[in-house]
């Protein structure tokens, strides 16, 4: 069941009256950035509806969240006032409100089109934690390097693994990525330096948080989800010859620091509602510090393309779904903030790889050619085990209603030669 | 040789006229941040100076960088600004020089006790990234945890070993830390939620990048020290036992993220400049993006106090030097963006743990009393093996002069109880 807009919304539209997500975009080139939702193939200018006299909300009017560069400011507001924002946006989208239907001079300068506007990263990310939350995808690393038996290392299924990742390179969908140069090691050589030539995918979701916490202050785990604004595609591009060499003991670091796009569109938990499902069976049972009533997963149907040059049009090589993830938002987060660690309107916290049960479903080239050993044939009868410069990866995502679509958009980034 | 100013300035005052570093203070309670230089024990406000026309350079006058709460502003701003404005300093504050000195209005306004000021964070940290870059530490710590043979592991002697930090939990000296909550596995026990029992430091130095670079575009390390604007003292406070569980495969997590202590005095490349020294022989020879020919050690003393309840001082429990770190700065920058990850002015470079070859400089709890096996005996008669509830530890450090010091001031931070 769907509620038709004025707007005309395509039903596999990834952007539904019953998504509204939030993103920063300029209208034209060198305009200040404001915030926007995406609504069929517009974009809606929050800005000017608040001008306007057309969104009325009392702690909006204070905090004009929608004439900044980041959505840092809209997202430390809190639910009852997204929720308040996302309620009058619906309204006026309505096909029977003429409010905004029928004001000419308002709906000509608060709607774009989506393919004429420069989308921007959404948030100032404060600091960028990605997890290791699908079972499927440890085991799957784990297994290669460890063998079958100890494929999951003893903390795995007590605690959502993680560590911090790199703020100052997550980068928006669409900018294009240098591939890094590094130290690395091949067998028993002495190391070298040269380009990565192990460069891979990670096919993620992360989510950024609403109003933080102070120091030494944690969530609890009931009420995590009250910090949580909404979700992103993230591909956490991943040089697996350089993590190989410098990891232990301390972790990846410029194997992964060097590029994490996201997708521009943050959908709201409140969007995502309808989608929720109970995550996997959590045996042995989590602490209770851990442990939430609710169903913590959702139904997020995700698809890796890949596109080579010769190509022209990304070819699916893996499909994937959110509800895979072992540890849900709500565990990572309280789990994060059990140590008493503050979080930051805007901190992105990522999933880490979304990997299914089946091998199509694996959300790395990693997995889904073994290391190397089952290389992936496309279309033009190209082969790749890993990226290629010039290639183009896109991540798309959506959860799917009834008629209707709660989507992502896509997390888009193409492969540049490295500069060694 | 020393410099005299017309404000008496002790011989063992870490604030001589040769240091003048940067920090960011309060003159009085809820009064905007600023940014001054400590000199003996004064700081001299600097905005006061460019507002009374007595400091005239050009960029300044442009950005404003001393009428902000950060020093990001001047941090960008690049070495020839750094070293006009220190000129400058230098000589106003000189004894023979009159425009400060017999301006009494200005100097009034310009110069406040350092014990009646509240010092800030002196950056807004875009990043945090901590190294391992003590041979002896890392020896140490390798020797505990897998025998002497296999000490330091076989990517160590090859390239600065580091892992990202959180940023958002870097704190000026003076915050109390509250001991944190989380989960940890004693012996063959079940996993357990609850207070860390083994809270430890590590002593460590930290540097500000001053301008950072593009994403994609590594710094060279020989342009690197061009990016460093100054150092701090940084304890990177550790629960050893949330540590030892989480840590495997991604590295230190919340055994780190719930709070690093700086201290609020940034002392510049300048002012070191007469400190520097040949860091350890490297053997094997890095790979040549990794070798410069300068220096890169500095001669910096380093001491570690621990103060209980029942003692009125802190206890000299470490002595150190910053000299012994085998990576160097220069290598830890041009290590960090060779994969193109870009930094940003203000983001925190620590050293990681600094120990030297004897046991009493060895720069954390955990190794000092070798895993708890030696417990410290304190002047009270009370022992020690890691830190407990109301403790206090005071990190210190400067370089010697002939007749001056240039100093770094303290981090200090106490131990609150655990919230669970």
């Amino acid at each position: 069941m769907t509620t038709p807009s004025f707007i005309s919304i395509p039903s596999d539209s990834d952007f539904s009256i019953h998504n509204l997500p939030y993103g920063v975009f300029r209208p034209s080139p060198g305009a200040p950035p404001r915030v926007g939702v995406a609504i069929g193939d517009f974009v809606l200018d929050c800005s000017v509806l608040v001008e306007a006299g057309l969104l009325v909300v009392e702690e909006v009017q204070a905090a004009q969240p929608f004439r900044k560069p980041s959505l840092n400011a809209f997202m430390s507001l809190g639910r009852p006032v997204w929720q308040a924002v996302r309620q009058q946006l619906q309204e006026l989208l309505a096909a029977e409100t003429a409010t905004l239907r029928d004001n000419e001079p308002v709906r000509e300068a608060a709607l774009h089109r989506l393919d004429q506007v420069e989308m921007l990263l959404p948030a100032t990310i404060g600091d960028y934690t990605d997890f290791y939350s699908s079972r499927e995808h440890a085991t799957n690393v784990g297994t290669m390097f460890r063998g079958k038996d100890n494929a999951l290392q003893p903390n795995w299924l007590h605690l959502p693994v993680g560590y911090h990742g790199r703020a100052s390179s997550v980068v928006v969908s669409g900018i294009d990525i240098r591939r890094p140069c590094g130290q690395t090691k091949p067998g028993d050589d002495p190391p070298q330096y040269g380009p990565s030539r192990l460069l891979d995918i990670e096919l993620e979701m992360g989510f950024f948080v609403g109003p933080g916490n102070r120091l030494g202050e944690p969530i609890p785990v009931a009420d995590a989800e009250e910090h949580i604004f909404g979700l992103v595609l993230v591909n956490d591009w991943s040089a697996r010859d350089i993590q190989k060499w410098e990891y232990v003991p301390l972790g990846p670091f410029l194997g992964k620091n060097f590029a994490t796009t996201v997708s521009p569109w943050v959908v709201t938990l409140e969007a995502l509602a309808p989608f929720r499902v109970p995550g996997p069976t959590q045996e042995p049972a989590p602490l209770p510090y851990l442990q939430h009533p609710h169903p913590g997963a959702f139904d997020i149907q995700l698809e890796v393309g890949l596109q080579t040059p010769e190509m022209d049009a990304p070819h699916p090589i893996c499909r994937s779904n959110f509800k895979h993830l072992y540890w849900s938002m709500a565990q990572q987060l309280a789990h994060h903030t059990v140590s008493g660690c503050n979080m930051r309107s805007g901190d992105l916290l990522a999933s880490g790889t979304i990997s299914g049960p089946t091998e199509d479903s694996y959300g790395s080239l990693l997995e889904l050619t073994w290391r190397g050993s089952k290389p992936i044939v496309l279309p033009t009868g190209e082969t790749r085990t890993f990226l290629q410069d010039g290639d183009t990866v896109v991540m798309k995502g959506y959860a799917q209603g009834d008629g209707y679509r709660v989507g992502f958009g896509e997390a888009r980034g193409r492969i540049l030669p490295a500069p060694c």
